[in-house]
């Protein structure tokens, strides 16, 4: 088992990272004992691992619940919110308990702003069972829930007091899903470690083939970098951007073609191809670096090209989204392969990167 | 125009307090220059100074919108959160937004819980019109909508950038709600400040008649007393639980007699009350002392005496009140006037506190 400790003060947490550690952890143990648990998560994972992470809570907690959402991206939302917040108060809850996330983004967002405002905040422990989760949305804080009007829009800021990723549990994930998290592994080496990112295109085919030890290393070093990053910035109001490398773009794909249709990382890796083009087009790369993204994305079993939409459809979501400032978008570009930055760029300039990567229109 | 500082860090405000603030202030210019201002307000409210405000920031913001809610408690809820969500996601409000709460404490509770959350965090200011939120509410950073379950269940702890406490604004006040902020004032002065409270009392004929000069003395003074508590312990772990005396009772009368009909400060001024008497019963004070507390209650205009329930009722809505630890409560209680302390009670010794101060049954 590795740990890596994300430096925030009084809200540093630890990352425990290998295989098999959702048998029993005495970190775990420490934050659970003789506490309410709620343990969070959906159907599908529940069916998986449920059983199994209530066996090890029930002896140590005073009570443990298990809250079951639908899953899928539709339960990211108030209905689903409140659910859990009736649940805790049927079972009076008190400002003392811990909640659970066991489970993939969606999980981990909603249980996790449910965690942050319910009584103004109560502790949070977060599980991921997907790799995006494990390298991605569990590291940093951030919680969110969607509006009809744009995805993540409400949310918060909210810490969690310990994160257990073990990386068996991916054997149980969809081959789609695990290269949607690759998407956030690749971006990680993009923006921040060029040697990293070369390891990855080596570990490739093991990475893909579930390997539970290649993974392990893998989120160990994505998380090395997204945990720094966080450390530095920890609201979002500076270094902190340049993790949504890619983002921009892949947003306004997912809003445009309704959520769910692409994976977050689909989207994310897609983006990326036109976060490169962008980068290269702004004079930063040549073709050989867009040749090398492209390579590792599309190795990593991700989309390539856009939906063959308008450029305005791609423009009109990225407008409203939430990086914009009054109507400007920013964007992060690669000044070099493993170093990025942040900044606004001409919509023409966009529209280009966009149209060099769109998918052939269909009859 | 005084001056008090809430030391939080780097999330340290200032609250301006004085006579006709809301004409102009360099302080809130400087917040809302160039950008999206969304003020936040009830209709009673916004027809007694929604234009004046607005004439302030028309010529320094960006943009400035005004979301006018239904005045009450009811607003206090999902429905009128998303109301404020849809307004500033229509209106394209990015995360550099400014959102304004004018207004008491339901509109400073729900538009502070929505810039808690609107995008992970906007930033917040509270020009509080009541004298309970100027000298309770808006100092401290609880922010929080109701649940069906419980008030205040679900919300966050989000500071202000700046809080306008204008007296001037008071004189539009019906008496009730004067009383009802008189509660906190009185409650302020119980826990920390034996001469305070007596000062209080002298100024109490010129408190009730809504003099700005008097008013301001003792905004102030409670603001400097609350703001020490709340410095000490932002998040409520340990002394800012002294602010919640004679809450807990009060909580009970509130939802027991469904929100609206109790005015909050009436609450806790019987609250306050049953409180006192808890305190006489374990052997801190004297019968002096609750005829002290009592008095100044009473000249206070606040009600002496709870609705006359079984105890039952009372004690049941407090085992589901957000301050009890795995189902035993705890009390505030005072050690002598102008010093309290929390302590776990029984609750046969509560239930006697109760039952001393019952108004009559009706027939």
């Amino acid at each position: 088992m590795q740990q890596v400790t994300v430096e925030l003060g009084d809200r540093s947490y630890p990352i425990q990272v290998g295989v098999g550690l959702l048998e029993g952890n005495d970190a775990l143990a420490a934050l659970a004992r003789g506490r309410q648990v709620a343990v969070v998560t959906d159907s599908t994972v529940d069916a998986l691992f449920g059983d199994r992470l209530t066996a090890v809570l029930e002896p140590l907690a005073h009570q443990v619940m298990r809250i079951v959402l639908p899953p899928g991206e539709q339960t990211k939302g108030w209905e689903s919110l409140n659910r859990i917040f009736d649940r805790l108060l049927e079972g009076r809850f008190d400002r003392s308990s811990l909640v659970v996330a066991l489970g993939g983004g969606v999980v981990g967002d909603i249980a996790g702003f449910a965690a942050a405002t319910y009584q103004r905040g109560v502790d949070f422990v977060q599980i991921p069972t997907t790799l995006l989760a494990q390298v991605d949305s569990s590291v940093g804080g951030k919680t969110a829930i969607n509006h009809a009007r744009g995805k993540n829009m409400i949310g918060a800021f909210h810490q969690p007091r310990l994160v257990i990723a073990d990386t068996a549990v991916l054997q149980s994930l969809p081959p789609r899903e695990l290269s949607a998290g690759l998407a956030e592994v690749i971006k990680h080496g993009a923006i921040a470690d060029v040697a990293y990112l070369d390891r990855v295109a080596t570990a490739m085919p093991r990475l893909r083939a579930g390997d539970p030890e290649t993974l392990a290393a893998a989120v160990v070093d994505s998380i090395r970098i997204k945990a720094a990053v966080v450390a530095r910035d920890e609201r979002e109001s500076g270094a902190r951007a340049l993790l949504n490398f890619g983002h921009t773009f892949g947003h306004a794909i997912e809003a445009g073609a309704g959520y769910g249709k692409w994976l977050h990382g689909e989207a994310v890796g897609t983006g990326m191809v036109m976060a490169t083009e962008l980068s290269l087009r702004l004079g930063y790369l040549d073709s050989g670096d867009l040749a090398r993204m492209k390579s590792v994305i599309g190795e990593a079993g991700l989309p390539l090209l856009g939906p063959a939409w308008p450029v305005a459809r791609y423009l009109s979501y990225m407008s409203i989204d939430k990086k914009a400032v009054l109507g400007v978008p920013k964007f992060v570009v690669l000044e070099s392969i493993g170093r990025a930055k942040v900044q606004k760029v001409e919509p023409d300039l966009v529209a280009g990167a966009i149209t060099a990567h769109l998918a052939p229109a269909t009859a």
